[in-house]
């Protein structure tokens, strides 16, 4: 019987605990904090094991992975390399979805000495983007070709039947991600030259994006794309972009919401005495007497603007005083974000992944390529964020397991050995990568 | 066997002519110009006839209706008048979803006289609005109370699940009629205070509201809203607004098509020698070198503004010559619309219609009424839009013929002779309306 440890218990869990559970030589133990989050995701299985676990007691944690063979790390990703470190001296397997971080990369001689592999990325971004690049790419490459360009997108949104607020945009968890995120600043290449976005114009470097089966949604660029060129081994693409897809309106109100100040983690308030309307009076310097007209000339935008009047409907006029003690204005975004844009009882979520090529061939041929998932959750069942994560993780932990992957060393999905079997399965899931092409 | 002449076989026209040919007793003379179309529509059934018709020839329509016992006119309205003359002179009764205008209600004592009726504005909106309102309003005057404000707002769209281009809205049939509907003024009551709209501030004069089990749209101004205090019999109502529904964003990017001249019908070019960015940049005064920033000065808007955004992909900077002749702007852009804002084979409608009401009583009870509907297009069936049009006409058909509807004279459905059995059979096809109330 091989023993698989999952650390955390989180949203995205529950796909890869029950795909695991139902290998007949698995047991799964699943390690979390709250051990009745555990519990509830083995549900008696009879495989299952539910233990409670403190992350930061690196006793009990060394104890638990000294039992397993294979360790997946789905607590947050800063105690991703407390678990390397034991997995390295014990001698085990580790899996995660998580970006592979320089001292993660830094372990790769220990791990291949020691016989192991860490497969990190094997989520869907990072992870089915890799695997859905790969495929394409490595198609080019056995005919012969090269890729010339990649523009690369994805997104997780609410579907489209379940879009239904002013924001066409929907949290499972925290904003926080997400709001952070709305600070990075973005690089690209495109036509041979390097594209600097800083972050107050994220949201203005955006365009709109036809996805064929999904829809228009609008794509901004997301973090640093360059390093991709040499991690796809499409040296000598004359583009290589990375984006984020939204619902339409997303960038032009996130601009906003950014330039008056939502997101500003310096400025504080007391929020048992503060209302957010004395909170938007305050960031624009208002009286409060007029205060749309008065947001609506620090915008410059008309005070009719859409955008103000998806503030109002959020609830940031409001007079009524918010549960919050003192804290930031991101703060108080951040909670009001988590109270308003919520999937109601069986509302699923969308996963959209869109990758455009362009491959030119020594012969003078040259196509585009595209490969598009547009992955639905299931209602009142998994989300396609929780199944689109954590499935090809499972998938690739019973592969290790089983010894069809063979690959040592710190692993992201790029190769084939990693990509064909897992993107096979996903396909039995109904999780599909769909490949077309035209001649240029 | 009763004749039913059905003039018109455009859109909505399907299921209420299946609908009254599947009465036992109905035989069912559909008669439009293109007679394959009503051929279409009868498929053949043993009761139902198609013939072709030219309404513009008199004599024929007058041969038509001579041999119906009710006339359903479904053809443009401008041709209403010379079908209900006929109907008068020749003593049929006449069903129509449109609105009465002055000229119709002029027939109101000749029709009496001859003992017929002509209900009008039975369809949905007018029809089931009416319908919808009548219904609680007479509910709360039985209960002694009375109305003292009436938010009333229906719109077409497509469902939410289909709702995927960037501009929110698909058309089914010629934009023409909703660009030129763009163009009006409205006129409503709030708090006792006449607000005018003038057209060029209908897209800056709209609220946000939520629908429940709808979602979240944007209302504007659906024209003058005064007569229906007494046309609904709520005197002394200190509010009474009708709105448009539309989905978020549509207001504001309609605005501004609006005022960079894209529904303008004077100015004419020649579109064969000039194409769509020429037009766009002789709207701006731009030379066309740097278009978007001569159009985002020109409308006050951030050239990464999600509007020029939309007009982008909407192909209204395209190089490529539209199959036009020579023509205005309006032209240009209806042709565009018509082409780009598509239902797509499957895709289905949506009608919402929300009323909310404000019930004072004598006891000092004061309540919050609403009454909500909304209704989804069948995929690969019958459009919401077709049902809801044409159902309330089909059944008070029956009702009018099977004599259980008695009213004489030039009607509409505001008497609970006629709304009652109407709305309890749209029922048994769920076409729904949901009441709500909650005391204030």
């Amino acid at each position: 019987m091989k023993q698989v440890l999952v650390l955390g218990a989180g949203l995205v869990a529950r796909p890869l605990v029950r795909y695991l559970l139902d290998e007949p030589e698995f047991q799964v133990t699943v390690a979390t904090r709250t051990v009745s989050k555990a519990e509830k995701l083995i549900d008696k299985h009879p495989r299952g094991i539910a233990m409670p676990i403190d992350v930061q007691d690196e006793a009990a944690l060394g104890a638990a992975i000294a039992t397993a063979d294979i360790v997946i790390s789905l607590v947050p990703w800063i105690h991703h390399m407390k678990v390397a470190n034991l997995c390295v001296e014990l001698g085990k397997n580790m899996v995660t979805t998580s970006y592979v971080k320089p001292e993660m990369q830094a372990l790769d001689a220990a791990v291949r000495e020691k016989g192991l592999i860490f497969l990190n990325e094997i989520g869907v971004d990072p992870g089915i983007d890799h695997m859905a690049a790969m495929s394409v790419i490595n198609g080019v490459k056995a005919e012969g070709g090269k890729i010339t360009s990649f523009f690369s997108y994805c997104g997780g949104l609410p579907a489209l039947g379940d879009n239904n607020n002013p924001l066409g945009y929907k949290f499972s968890w925290s904003p926080v991600g997400v709001m952070l995120a709305a600070k990075n600043n973005g690089k690209y290449l495109k036509n041979g030259t390097v594209v600097n976005v800083p972050p107050e114009q994220l949201f203005e470097h955006y365009w709109l994006l036809d996805v064929p089966g999904g829809g228009t949604f609008e794509a901004y660029v997301n973090r640093d794309a360059l390093p991709y060129v040499d991690l796809y081994g499409i040296e000598g693409a004359q583009s290589m972009y990375r984006g984020t897809l939204r619902n339409i309106g997303h960038c032009e109100s996130w601009n906003y919401f950014k330039k008056i100040g939502l997101l500003d983690q310096e400025r504080t308030f007391d929020f048992r005495q503060t209302s957010p309307r004395e909170v938007m009076a305050a960031l624009v310097d208002s009286n409060g007497d007029n205060l749309i007209e008065d947001i609506a000339r620090f915008l410059e935008v008309p005070k009719h603007s859409v955008t103000i009047k998806k503030m109002q409907w959020l609830g940031l006029f409001s007079d009524a005083k918010l549960p919050l003690a003192e804290g930031s204005v991101f703060d108080m975004f951040a909670h009001i974000l988590e109270n308003t844009l919520v999937y109601a009882e069986g509302e699923v979520d969308l996963l959209v992944q869109h990758h455009e090529f362009i491959a030119e061939y020594a012969d003078g041929r040259k196509k585009k390529l595209t490969s598009t998932m547009v992955d639905t959750g299931i209602p009142n069942g998994d989300s396609s964020m929780a199944r689109t994560v954590s499935l090809p993780a499972a998938i690739a932990t019973k592969l290790i397991l089983k010894g069809d992957i063979t690959l040592k060393g710190v692993q992201i999905p790029v190769l084939p050995e990693i990509y064909e079997p897992v993107l096979k399965e996903l396909e039995t899931m109904d999780i599909r990568l769909i490949e077309r092409e035209v001649a240029l």
